[in-house]
C-alpha cells in the first residue's frame, strides 16, 4: 500500500513529506494507521546527526497513537479496530529480561530494531524500490506504519489519539521513572532537575504518589509557573543560590529521599545525586548526555547510602503499564492536556522541530 | 581506674604501650573489659596519617570483644558480666536514621565520635592529666575502654572472644554487604573484587545465601585457593584477560547480577559497576578509596538499569544484626577461625601492622 510519511534522508536537514510503499504485516507483525504523533527531542537528536547511532534514510517518530488495519499471521493479542499505542520498548513477555522481573528493557528484537529493521532484518517502507528505515521499531512520522506484535500497547478505545499519544514516551518516561523505577513513597521529598516535559510529568507523578515537599529546579524561572500547577510545592534556580546542592539539602532537613535528573547534563546528574540524603537517597537519571560524556563522585557519596541509577522508558513494561497510565489520564489523575501546547499538520512537522528548538513548546503533536 | 593500652602518639609512628588512666562510665556509658581485639585496615590508614580525619594522640582500634565490667546511670539494656562486641556504628533505634527503616548509619553521637570524644565531648582516657582521644567510638587496643550503650551490641556467652572479635568489623562488613546491603538472592551470580579479608567474607556470605556463580578477582593468584575454602567457584586473574569486564561478561552470560568492590580502587569500582548485568545488575562499592579520588562511568551505565551502590558496616544494625551474626559462627555457619591467622600479645601491636602491611596475614588478633 501507499501512505503518507515524513522521511528524514539525511542527518541536519529538514524533514520532507513523501508518499512511500509500506509493504503489509508479516508473521506476528501489525499494520497500525497513526493516527497522532508527539515531536520529540530524541527524533531532533537522531535528525540533528548527534546521535552516533543515527542511521538514514529513515522515517522518525516514536511517540504515536493509532487504530490497527490489519494483522500478520501469528498475531494472537490484537485485531483490526483496536487501539494501540506503538512501543519503543518492546515487551515480549518471553525473554531473559522479560522474565527477569527486574527490568523493562526487553531485548528480544533490540539488534534488528537497533538497525532501522524489522525483526526479519528487513525494511517495510521503501521509495522507488529503495529501502527506507525504521525508526525505534515504531516510525510514527507515517500515516501507516508496521510494528512487531510485543511492540504495541492496546489501549482504551476511548481515549483521545491526540493527547495519549504522549503517554508512548513523554509522559511514561517521567511519570513512570517516579512510579515503576524509583517507586517513591507517599511523604518522601523530591528533587527535580529540569522542568521541561519530562520534568513536568515527574513532578505529576510525584504528586499522584503523595510526595511531600517536590522541588523543582530550573535556570529559567518562565518554568515555574506551569511546574507548580503539575504539584512542584518549591522552585529553586541555580542562579540564586552560591551552591544549589547546599540549598536543597537545607530545603529537605539533609538531603531529597529521591531526585531525578531530567535534561542530560553530567554536572547536574552529580548534584542530583549529591543533594540526596545520607544513608537512603535515591537518585535517578532520565536524560540523555552527550556521546562520550561521564558522570563523577567521590565513592564515599555511595558508601554513605546513596544510590545512583538510572532509568529508561520510566521502567515501564509497555504492554502492561501504559494501558494503566492511559486509564489515570482518562481518570484524571494526571494532567496531558495542558503540555500539548501545538497541534500541526504532518506538513508542518519541521515547524514542530523549530518551536522544541527555540524552547516555545513543551510537546507538539502531528495529527494525521 | 588504670588500664593498659597501645597509644597511638603521633601520625606515622609505632604504637607504644601505656599505662592509662581511665574514667568510670558516665550516663548511657558502659565499661568493657577488652578480651581481644582484631587489627584492621582502617587502623592502619589512621596510623599512617594517611587519613585526613585522624586525631592524635589516640587509643586505635575498633574490632573488640569483652565483657562489661560496670555500667553508668541511665543503661538499661546492659550489665555488669554481659559479654559484647563494640560498635563503630552505633544503633539507637531513635534518630530519623535509625527509624527510617533504610539505612544502618545511626547518627546520633556522629559529632563527637568523629573528634575522639565521648557523647558528652570529653575523653575518658588520659595520661598524666593530659587526654587521650578515643577512636572510632570504640578504642578496642585499651584492655578497658568506656563505649555508648547504643554502641555494644549483647552478644551470647559461649562465642570464643578471639574469634568473634572479628565480627565487629571486617566480618559484618564483608557478610553484611551481600546479606544486609544487596539482599543477593539464591541462584544470582556474584563478582568480588579483591580476595582479602573483606572479600572472602564477601564470598562466604553469598554462598550462605546460595548464589550460582561466585566469582573471585584478584591480581594475586595465591589467593585463590583460600577463597575456594569459603565459596569461590571461578577464579579470575586481571592479569591473564585484556578485558576483564568482558571476560566477566561471557562468564556470566550477560554480566554479573550482584558486584562487590573490597579493594578501594576507584578504577577497579567503574570494571565491577560496568561488568554487571543490563537491566538490573547491582555494584556495591566497599572498599575505602583514598582520600580525593573520584570514580566515574559513563550515564548509559545507569539509564540502561544498572545500580551503583555503596555499603558501610555491610549495612548491619549494630545492636540487631551483630548477635545473629555471632549466632551463624556458632552454628557453623560461617567461618572465622581461618581467617584468623595470627594471635599476638599486646606488646607485639606492631607487629600486626607489619605482617597486614607485608600482606602475610588475613587477620591479626590481639589477646589481652
Amino acid at each position: 500500500m501507499k501512505t503518507r510519511a515524513a522521511v528524514a534522508w539525511k542527518a541536519g536537514e529538514p524533514l520532507t513529506i513523501e508518499t512511500v510503499d509500506l509493504q503489509g504485516p508479516k508473521f506476528g507483525e501489525v499494520l497500525v494507521e497513526i493516527k497522532a504523533t508527539g515531536i520529540c527531542h530524541t527524533d531532533y537528536y537522531t535528525l540533528s546527526g548527534a546521535d552516533p547511532e543515527g542511521l538514514f534514510p529513515a522515517i522518525l517518530g516514536h511517540e504515536g497513537a493509532g487504530i490497527v488495519v490489519d494483522v500478520g499471521p501469528g498475531v494472537t493479542s490484537l485485531k483490526k479496530g483496536d487501539h494501540v499505542i506503538p512501543l519503543y520498548t518492546p515487551e515480549c513477555r518471553q525473554c531473559k529480561f522479560c522474565l527477569s522481573r527486574k527490568t523493562n528493557l526487553c531485548q528480544l528484537i533490540r539488534g534488528t530494531q537497533g538497525k532501522g529493521l524489522m525483526p526479519d532484518a528487513t525494511s517495510r517502507f521503501s521509495i522507488d524500490g529503495k529501502p527506507i528505515l525504521h525508526y525505534m521499531g515504531t516510525s510514527t512520522f507515517a500515516n501507516h506504519t508496521v510494528v512487531p506484535e510485543i511492540a504495541l500497547a492496546k489501549i482504551r478505545e476511548d481515549a483521545p489519539f491526540d493527547k495519549v499519544c504522549y503517554i508512548g514516551c513523554g509522559v511514561t518516561t517521567g511519570i513512570g521513572a517516579v512510579l515503576f523505577t524509583a517507586k517513591v513513597e507517599a511523604g518522601a521529598n523530591v528533587v527535580v532537575f529540569g522542568l521541561g516535559g519530562i520534568g513536568l510529568n515527574v513532578i505529576q507523578g510525584a504528586r499522584m504518589v503523595g510526595a511531600d515537599k517536590i522541588i523543582g529546579i530550573d535556570l529559567n524561572p518562565e518554568r515555574e509557573a506551569m511546574a507548580r500547577q503539575f504539584g512542584m510545592t518549591h522552585f529553586l534556580n541555580p542562579k540564586d543560590h552560591e551552591n544549589i546542592v547546599d540549598a536543597i539539602v537545607q530545603l529537605t532537613d539533609g538531603g531529597a529521599d529521591y531526585s531525578f535528573e531530567c535534561i542530560g547534563n553530567t554536572k547536574v546528574m552529580r548534584q542530583a545525586l549529591e543533594c540526596t540524603h545520607k544513608g537512603w537517597g535515591r537518585s535517578i537519571i532520565i536524560g540523555v548526555a552527550e556521546a562520550g560524556a561521564e558522570i563523577s563522585t567521590r565513592p564515599f557519596q555511595l558508601v554513605t547510602g546513596r544510590k545512583w541509577e538510572g532509568s529508561a522508558f520510566g521502567g515501564a513494561r509497555g504492554r502492561t503499564d501504559v494501558p494503566r497510565i492511559v486509564d489515570w489520564y482518562m481518570e484524571g489523575k494526571i494532567d496531558i492536556d495542558s503540555l500539548i501546547t501545538h497541534k500541526l499538520k504532518l506538513e508542518d512537522i519541521n515547524e514542530g522541530f523549530a518551536l522544541m528548538k527555540r524552547g516555545e513548546s513543551i510537546r507538539s503533536v502531528v495529527e494525521f
